[in-house]
């Protein structure tokens, strides 16, 4: 019985796809429903999308940003306003056409993002500079009709916050735009461990409607790259047609400044993909709905679970903590439960470790075993943690490291992506032909150029022509 | 320009329904759009539906539920499965019939409420006694084809909260039942200021599909009631049709009894037609996005503002406190903006209070002015807002207990309600037809047969007949 759940765990080495969905069912994440394409999140998991929610909506804030709701039904005039997001959204939207017993006569959009509805509402709104900025968001669910779903990863609806900000300048809006790409950044690498390479999209992969698109880009286990969160550069795209004007400080109109950002439950399917393995999902502490898991040992002997609580009452002024005490299942069965889980830090305490006045730590990330003192355990779980964190970081920062190659042609970028599929660095000269070439013929797009460029060469890896950007490559989810 | 905002709102007595909208735009707390019957909610609105999110959201999960996220699409065969559930809510669903560029086969409803998807999801996750309880609650919006809307009273699309629980037993999932009615009451009194009866709807105004439904019912100041929250007991009705089926605990297959109970941004339309007066907004302390406004006088003189943000960083550190040192506007003019928005508290100080070492309090709820040293403020402020908070309650309970008559016969009844439109206390014989024939006579219906009851006499106020029940009657938002 005891390593039943790893059995019921695809080997994460032969099929990446199906370890991903054994996990996400068997860790009890998520679940499909009757609704086509769309999932269920159970507690285990939304509780991680209500670490991510806290943690972000702290840092939006402290930033000046307010929290608002806007309709996620939009009339079909509006969704037409502007040209490109029109174009790049209207493929994929579900249409309301009957309410109330009887048939519109304009069609509703579920949003599949709100820059239509809301800058109807900014531009009733705003009326001289001294209003600006407008620092909005909102948590709430969106919907686009893919094709091909994946929980977490590509789900019909899903989960995310949009942010919708206006400004007086082109600077100010630029500058909060890359301000939010920061904090995503900080989301990423300080709550979820995941390191990111942050950048600028280029024209082709840029959001339907922007002047520029910034992005988070993070690396899977299998060396895929995760799109992670992206900030928007909206520029006056939107304000010119839906006419959000105000009278600037020179008593001229002028159109404003606009940016949208945001970031989804997409980040669940990245926690899995970064950290997971053949034994389950691994958490990082900070975001881990339980952090510590205590395991009784021979419960039934007297004290035992006395003592145990004891230690979950200490440990529950500082930590998220559960005991498991269910009688039915042995100790080596709720080893492998709590891994597969993902809990960070597993306490075993039976008998002679409790008249030793001792517990055992084991950490899941390693599977590192510590014997601490129980007077000491407050102050020392606190430093694992902040180790496990780290190490996580770390594991997840090599990969990266080791599955980037550098590129100067066409050959040697198809065969990078075949021997150690993961980033590509090479040089491009800007033509979107270009990157089509290389879609075509390694499977890899344009993830972003960095904003951190190294000069490799000056030519472009796929047509030798000048190149003067750095762009980061590799397969995508 | 001092009482501009008094001017621009509508006298509370002469037109209640246009007072209620003036306050909701004035104060910021809405605005509508372009999706007809749906609202954005502003800045200052949101907050307070975050301010009742966290309070609410700690209360659930102390005592043991957890979040989770289903699907807003319900397909049509899910919605047909119960009877009384479906032709309650079919006639205002909406209904997605086209998406991702194609004619659905099946058409799919937007949640109009969600038993019927979690019904389904728990029919597959239950299998043993030991599985339950099932306690689970969504954050959510919800869609509603309502004919005549109203900002947070009545719109097409609000936001809730909808818990969802299933249990061994009847009596667990009656006192579940019962257990999150207590929450709901403690939410609208403790946090609200608005004093509630707590109650069972009759037959005719329960839930489509439970078999009992429990309310809070609160008074606007206009004498109408508002049903403030619900809870249901749903039985077995859906686990039949739904197949919510478990092993008990002497080996036999048993359907679940299950509970579902929900708030919504309604509370916040309450919270305006409790609490509002002619100068706008009042907002109980321990709701209010902002607890205290300061307001500089002679802001211009040197040291004034100095001082108040001195005291700003002084009183945020206990308190929710705003600084208006906008200086367009005259502190006359700040005065009334603020006290239209519902700040419990203003502190006035100017240079001569500075030199005093005191500064200028002023309750919104009464009025009231209290100087106070600038070294007891924080402590003198704690009081205060327990005391406005306090306050408020009472004069709303005050004001249901004179808006309160008993009637014996429908002649009294309807007096009553022509006189002094509030409650009625009458006892009902627990025939539908008597509900009817009064509703038509007098507008009113049965709110609640309250929890508490008392005997009123034998006899059905209606058609005299034999009653033991006394219902709370009245005109309802």
């Amino acid at each position: 019985m005891d390593d039943n759940f790893v059995k019921e765990i695809t080997n994460i080495d032969e099929d990446f796809a199906k370890w991903y969905t054994d996990i996400v069912l068997k860790a009890e994440l998520a679940d499909y429903t009757d609704t086509k394409g769309c999932i269920a999140m159970k507690p285990y998991g939304y509780a991680i999308w209500e670490g991510i929610q806290k943690y972000a909506d702290q840092k939006f804030k402290e930033t000046g940003v307010e929290n608002v709701s806007f309709p996620q039904l939009i009339p079909e005039s509006l969704l037409q306003k502007e040209k490109d997001h029109v174009e790049g959204f209207a493929p994929e939207v579900a249409w309301v056409t009957e309410a109330g017993g009887e048939k519109l006569e304009e069609r509703l959009c579920i949003r599949p993002t709100s820059e239509t509805i809301i800058s109807t509402m900014y531009s009733k709104w705003l009326s001289s500079w001294r209003d600006l900025p407008f620092l909005y968001n909102q948590w709430c669910n969106i919907l686009r009709w893919e094709k091909e779903t994946r929980p977490f990863l590509r789900s019909r609806e899903f989960l995310w916050q949009e942010g919708h900000t206006i400004h007086e300048t082109e600077k100010e809006a630029i500058d909060r735009a890359r301000q939010m790409l920061d904090i995503y950044a900080n989301i990423a690498e300080n709550l979820l461990a995941i390191p990111v390479i942050k950048g600028i999209k280029t024209e082709s992969e840029k959001f339907a409607g922007a002047v520029y698109t910034y992005t988070i880009e993070s690396m899977m286990r299998d060396g895929r790259a995760l799109q992670s969160g992206t900030s928007h550069y909206i520029g006056q795209n939107f304000s010119k047609p839906f006419e959000i004007k105000f009278q600037n400080r020179e008593g001229k109109e002028e159109y404003a400044y606009q940016t949208s950002w945001g970031i989804s439950t997409r980040l669940i399917g990245g926690l899995i993909m970064a950290h997971g393995d053949n034994r389950g999902l691994k958490l990082p502490p900070k975001v881990a709905p339980i952090q510590i898991i205590i395991i009784p040992i021979a419960q039934h002997k007297e004290g035992v679970l006395e003592k145990a609580f004891e230690l979950k009452n200490q440990l529950s002024k500082m930590f998220r903590v559960k005991i498991d005490d269910r009688d039915k299942y042995s100790p080596g069965y709720k080893f492998n439960y709590w891994e597969m889980k993902g809990v960070p830090v597993r306490i075993e305490m039976g008998p002679r470790d409790i008249e030793k006045g001792e517990c055992i730590l084991v950490r899941r990330d390693n599977g590192e075993k510590i014997i601490v003192k129980l007077e000491e355990l407050n102050k020392k779980i606190e430093s694992i943690l902040e180790n496990i964190h780290n190490d996580m970081f770390q594991s997840c920062k090599e990969r990266m490291e080791e599955k980037t190659s550098v590129a100067y042609n066409l050959t040697e970028f198809k065969n990078h992506m075949e021997e150690n599929q993961g980033f590509i660095k090479a040089m491009w000269c800007g033509k979107e032909e270009c990157e089509d070439k290389i879609r075509e013929l390694t499977g890899a797009k344009s993830r972003c150029m960095p904003f951190e460029q190294e000069h490799i060469s000056d030519k472009c890896v796929c047509c030798g022509e000048h190149a003067d950007k750095m762009v980061i490559w590799g397969k995508q989810y």
